[in-house]
């Protein structure tokens, strides 16, 4: 299985990944979900995948090579091409799809899911930034304001927090520790999502830098914040009271 | 859906579901999910249902009227003649698998899912306290100390708080305001479990009295721990330092 999560507020956008993949329990690796389409100074856009391994991959060959244009004397069409997210989403619903249907029918005999979907996140120029769920369809919903996170994958332990935490006014930096203790909730109660974690945060201020990274498993800030959220959660819990009907019982009985 | 949860501990085992059941999301209601098979002097027993409501029904009045003797002579099979709880399982076990046969004939032709599953907790007499997680087919789990709770239906919201917070040692009273966390989280993140709760806690000390309630949707202390709840994990979430990569990146940009 996969955890992605990405978030978009006012002052920016984060997308966030697990590496890891596996074939049954006993065929784990880490492998990079969290991906570049473009990286330069005309265009940021990754991509996050979550499901089949080898319909990923296809659907990201597809991009890179090219979609097949209407016209055979035109070019194919890339995302590097695209003039805005809206048509880059359209372009990766279009490669999800035929990479499913291609991978698919080889897998028709088989029990084998082919499913996969997909985070799109990133900006053109200085246009907005914008966040998309792209379905093992090719459909796709854009992330608004009133629910500013979509996430794929394994996706319920680590929804709490963020139904809690996240608003549209939330800080890009509080954004991103919000990810990280989604990711450290989920990790812990799902053994199929595992370190490292890949990040990207690209702040909606053109002029402050976007980052990239790896968090390995013995980075010091996730080992701290995984430490003290749990020290912090149990002070929490010892400050609720008691429930009163167990408390009533027992001077009665 | 539904989301069901059994603890136990040292000190005693806890029991709550909630009771909202829906066919379609425009068809709703209140549907108690927690049982009593057996509450008397000699034996307290009770079992929490997540899925098909039809089978649950028809698997409680088998029940209610007894196993088919394997000698017509004898008497039917209840649970009040069971001598362990092992057997009380094995006979819970049965009727589930023997209400699924025949519910499931019934809606062959549909799609429509007939499976569930059992939380089923108690004692007999003065004997130790016994917590089962049973099956759609009808075989059986037994909770026991390194992982001391057991959940069925929508499990995975309220999972991180139990796999932090219980452990073997865990006071009956923590226990419960726990299971009440791991409801809370379940209900903000998923519409299909609501309240009210129905809650069961047995005491390992068989002088203290047992606990059977009904906590309804404005029930004074559910909505003092959502709240106070809500408010420490915002103020321990502003104890975690934000990320050093995004302040670095600041500074650089």
């Amino acid at each position: 299985m996969t955890y992605c999560v990405g978030i978009k507020t006012a002052q920016g956008l984060v997308l966030a990944a697990d590496t890891r993949t596996n074939a049954g329990i006993d065929n784990i690796s880490v492998y990079r979900k969290l991906h570049t389409l473009c990286d330069d100074e005309d265009r940021l856009i990754f991509v996050a995948s979550a499901g089949s391994l080898s319909v990923t991959q296809a659907m990201l060959a597809l991009l890179n090579e090219g979609l097949p244009p209407a016209d055979e004397a035109d070019l194919p069409r890339r995302v590097s091409g695209c003039g805005t997210m809206f048509r880059v989403a359209q372009l990766v619903g279009e490669a999800v799809a035929t990479a499913r249907r291609a991978v698919g029918q080889t897998l028709a005999d088989t029990n084998i899911n082919a499913r996969i979907s997909i985070l799109l996140g990133g900006r053109i120029g200085h246009g907005a930034l914008s966040l998309y769920l792209i379905y093992n369809e090719g459909n796709f919903i854009e992330c608004q304001q009133d629910a500013p996170f979509l996430q794929i994958g394994e996706t319920k332990y680590g929804k709490p927090i963020l139904d809690r935490a996240l608003e549209w006014t939330t800080p890009l930096e509080e954004a991103m520790k919000v990810a990280l203790l989604s990711f450290d909730a989920t990790i812990r109660s799902n053994l199929s999502v595992g370190m490292p974690l890949d990040l990207v945060a690209i702040p909606t201020d053109a002029t402050r830098s976007p980052i990239r990274l790896r968090l390995e498993p013995d980075d010091p800030y996730f080992e701290a914040l995984s430490r003290e959220w749990g020290r912090l959660l149990n002070d929490a819990r010892a400050e609720i009271p008691d429930p009163p009907f167990m408390i009533v019982s027992d001077a009665a009985s």
